[in-house]
């Protein structure tokens, strides 16, 4: 291209990006990739550092109305930047944090459109209360909040309690669409009679006849003891070949994941037990509940302990391996059931099983 | 009308019906009633008797190819004199019989488009075999056999076994569709380890990560102390205005019921607990797992008592009584999720809550 | 076996019968068999005779409350016999017939939970009102009316009027579902203005914006000029093997068949145009809106004329020819959305691709 | 607060973000607003600097292999300052531009995961080929383009042709799932025979009988003779209150959205018609096809003439009005499907049913 003709060239993409335009010839390579290119990027916190931010956070704020919640949340490198607060970002979709509520307090009632699921890590004596129904929680139970009902949380007990939540953050705010309010009391009223879920929903496929038509998540808590249970069960047949053994926490009266737009996971891999690769279009975001290993994602080997949190961004190939000499137990959630319903979701197995690992994360 | 009028009306009327016409005019009234006018009728049968023709039957017969199934089944007195065999029919569209299955019996192989549901009666040591599972048979025990599945019983024990088949023969036979075939083999292989069901479907909305896109019944048994536990729990909370403390059986991979075509559900009802009256458009199947009391059925009062099966007919107002000292337990199939699927389903609270008793049913 | 083993069978037998009780083993076969085969039978009905007969019903009857309509129907041979008149039934779900409005008169308003659908065979002047929208009607025209709304009739012309009615009578009767309601009024006030859904829905694919929710058929008639188009724009196109060129009439909305559970169609073949043989697990009944040719059903040549009546029972072979020199016009009707929603429906090719006629239909 | 106590706050905040962690209750108010605040403001863009730019264009580059299509795409200035390129957002989730082609040019084939839509503004002779499929194009037209399938574009006429693109870029770039890819040839081969689509879709209401399960768009064009065709029928009856005589453009197989995650609408507004204000969870692209007026949004009036393009984000309030004396058309195309489908979709009317202007656009 002659000098004047490339000048005439910057001074017309000038002109365009004035009248807020833009020239797709220029753009499209980066806009519409020929594979996913996430803006999330592989990474992994470690448990001490999570743990010690969060218990610092415990002297510095309350959970009070404003500030609602004292969670230190995870922020994705890939979004570090962008205004505000790299979008609560974790994948490109979801949002995670460690939450920490102190014997004596409460976060109070609010609800909003964006589903949140919680994973409980240490302590006992807290509860979420959701829509009038009162969940009292223990370490390894998953909690869902479905989009639109009150909730808040109360500690009635005696030990620090700490536990993961994840809500579509991310993607409600780039949709444009969030909706947030407070419930005009502190807390709201319970209605229901303790124990109200487990009560309800104590055996598979059993459903209240009350429930009948019911849609939205009518099993408000899975109970770690249970979902352990039917993972020693499932440890006596054959594994998936990319997840192990591994449950999906469901809505039993629609079958499908737990909140609309987030599903979630409980896979257990024994001592020794590596899966094959795979890749798939939905992110995900992974808690180890229990155990030491490593996951290799696009190649590269993240090597985890209790209480390590991880992303798997989408279309990324990973592997899981249990290095240690128990059981491991990896909690995850995803953005599946968005990718299902957009029409989006696609799979991938590894042509050769496993990657080759080209170098270590180191933070 | 006159006379010639009138015979050239009956002139007229007997011309169409040879030329395989019929005047709506004349028949409308019959065809199109103001509200169900179902051909099943409420009845009851006792289970002395029925007990006694089962065994009786033990000695007459045995459950080889072309018999296929040692089974007595129950035929609605309103369906009498309907070629062939009052079309099976207990209520408009089901089916449902006692089989017997003896020590060291095997009834054959074969799949078929009616789907199937089993309750168990009494006896142990048989089990179901469904497309390579082996389950395991227990009185009080639900299972399902989706309709299309390869499927035979085997005795390998030695009490002799009772249980309650119910299928949706008469639907499909007035349907004009089904299909039948035999299993090449006498029985077919066992292809799963056994528990395969109880592992993989211990606990609620916990799915194995393998049956994501399940549709299909994927759990093949729901076994009587899980849903007992259930009721049990149940009982703690308020019940239902019209079933009493009842949970419905669900496939857990969609949320419907575990037959596409039928519905299942077991009551409780604790000593001298009284339900309300309602209808509705779809028919029910009872059969008393446990108890006595009594269900009045369009101002009929059925005193019924362990073992006694009757039938609910299509927007027939029901309600149920408690009358023992004991818990009763009452399992029921429907062809709810028929009615569900055509847009037919609809509902009614009696106004006065309960039915004025006209009169007792003497068989 | 023995004589005594026999009368004692015998005994059995008839003590069975008396308590309403059967015996499986002795029935399955009957009850369950390998293919379908539905009470319906194939026959065809001459237009000579169907016309002479609604004529003369002209004479002899006027439709006014308690008669509701005058429609002379449709009784497949297979059913006769059956209680009450043969249940209406021309397949084994569905009625048919055809009715006859004269000048200046009119049919009262009810309503009903079957479904029905309208095809117009001869006439001007006459229009159905369904739910306030006056429908005017005119050959070739196909009409629904939903399961629910209130629909009369109204001559305001000067011909006879006549038209092929579709209902799900039988499978109703059969079911034991059947709601009818006469309105309060003689007729429904009309209160949407003349051509209300041939304004709304002019062409395909644009949806009136305050039908984005609507679920039940928003488009009350399909005119015969425009369904004369479609055909003849499919015809430069590559017929269906099966079906020649053919449309199907859907619901808008939703893209299901127009009634819930009636579906239709409308087949265009070419002088001379033979279709390949299939059969199908749903049942239709065929109206030879113009033209001649002939259909052969299970090896039987049916030869049809313009505004004869046939059908194809459950799982017939069946394939058409066109034996005219003008194009030949078939509408038929069908249960194949109920098939579908109970998951028995089913197709297949014949392998040798048209059949071996063995005999000739001779009424 | 002390200042020790604010500087250790301080330095823990840094500590957070230099470890890619995050304080909730410090960010909850701006990542979880009480309602919608879109990134994507309310603007307008004049046809006469689109279309100079565009025509511009045509001096500087040509539509080959790498630059794919020659576009100038709407930035928001919302987005401005986001790379790549502002994500190509013209509203949260939706990308649009205006392409040319030019009398011999061709663009070349290729497919992606993202949903296509087109509105053609001015010129003939130029067609769109999807898998396939020629379709001719024409002012006024609406053309869909399923993700998924082979397309590109050619001009076999001697007009330079100008159309409007709209495709879901943006939402799918936040979702991190984007599938690009090249056909191995310039052009896919043309298999279907001329006015494929025209010639299957006639008329409303009637199917081809072998799309029967097709779930895909399989009505490739809605022509814009047909379209005000239907726009003025409509308008002999009652308007919309919020849209005017409108329709939308739907899947004639299934009644959904044309595309998975785009809607798309033509409004007709008649001189002097003022519609209702209302807001909606979803976001909409506005083109003028013709006529001049204002829309209102937010209390800002944006005033338009033909060939203007607007925008209007999530949640905002806003009403039309056709200012001039004749007809006004606008085209609009919008995420309403994704919101339903991830079940965040509201609409509000306006308690005064019109806003009160605070002040006009200028740009
Ligand atoms: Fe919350
Ligand atoms: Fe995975
Ligand atoms: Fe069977
Ligand atoms: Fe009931
Ligand atoms: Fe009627
Ligand atoms: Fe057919
Ligand atoms: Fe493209
Ligand atoms: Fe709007």
């Amino acid at each position: 291209m002659s000098d004047s003709a490339s000048s005439r060239l910057a001074a017309y993409y000038e002109e365009l990006r004035q009248h807020h335009l833009g020239p797709l010839w220029n753009s499209i390579g980066s806009m519409m990739t020929p594979e996913p290119s996430p803006r999330a990027q592989p990474h992994l916190w470690r448990w001490v550092d999570v743990y010690r931010y969060v218990m610092e956070a415990g002297e510095l704020v309350t959970p009070d109305r404003g500030a609602e919640r004292r969670v230190v949340f995870f922020s994705n490198p890939g979004f570090a930047g962008l205004e505000p607060w790299g979008w609560g970002a974790l994948t490109n979709t979801l949002y995670a944090g460690v939450q920490l509520l102190r014997p004596g307090e409460k976060a109070p009632a609010h609800r909003h459109n964006q589903s949140a699921i919680r994973f409980i890590l240490q302590g006992t004596g807290a509860y979420t209360a959701v829509e009038g129904e009162r969940i009292d929680m223990e370490p390894g139970d998953f909690l869902i909040t479905p989009a639109g009902l009150w909730h808040d949380h109360v500690h009635v007990g005696s030990e620090d309690m700490l536990w993961l939540d994840c809500l579509d953050i991310p993607m409600l705010y780039q949709l444009g669409v969030m909706f947030f309010e407070n419930y005009p009391e502190y807390n709201h009223p319970i209605t229901h009679p303790n124990g109200y879920t487990t009560r309800r929903y104590s055996a598979s496929g059993l459903r209240p006849i009350q429930d009948h038509d019911r849609t939205y998540a009518p099993q408000a808590v899975f109970k770690w003891h249970k979902t352990q249970e039917v993972l020693d069960q499932l440890t006596q047949l054959d594994p998936d070949p990319y997840d192990g053994f591994a449950v999906e926490y469901i809505n039993p009266a629609t079958g499908q994941a737990a909140g609309i737009t987030i599903g979630a996971m409980m896979q257990k891999l024994v001592s020794g037990q590596h899966t094959k690769a795979h890749r798939h279009a939905h992110s995900a975001i992974y808690h180890v509940f229990r155990g030491d290993g490593a996951t290799i994602i696009n190649g590269v080997r993240f090597v985890w302990h209790t209480g390590d949190t991880f992303v798997i961004p989408n279309w990324a190939w990973h592997e899981h391996v249990n290095t240690g000499s128990n059981d491991a137990y990896l909690f995850s959630t995803n953005d599946g059931p968005v990718m299902e319903r957009l029409g989006l979701e696609r799979c991938e197995a590894h042509p050769e099983n496993t990657q080759r690992v080209e170098r270590e994360f180191d933070g």
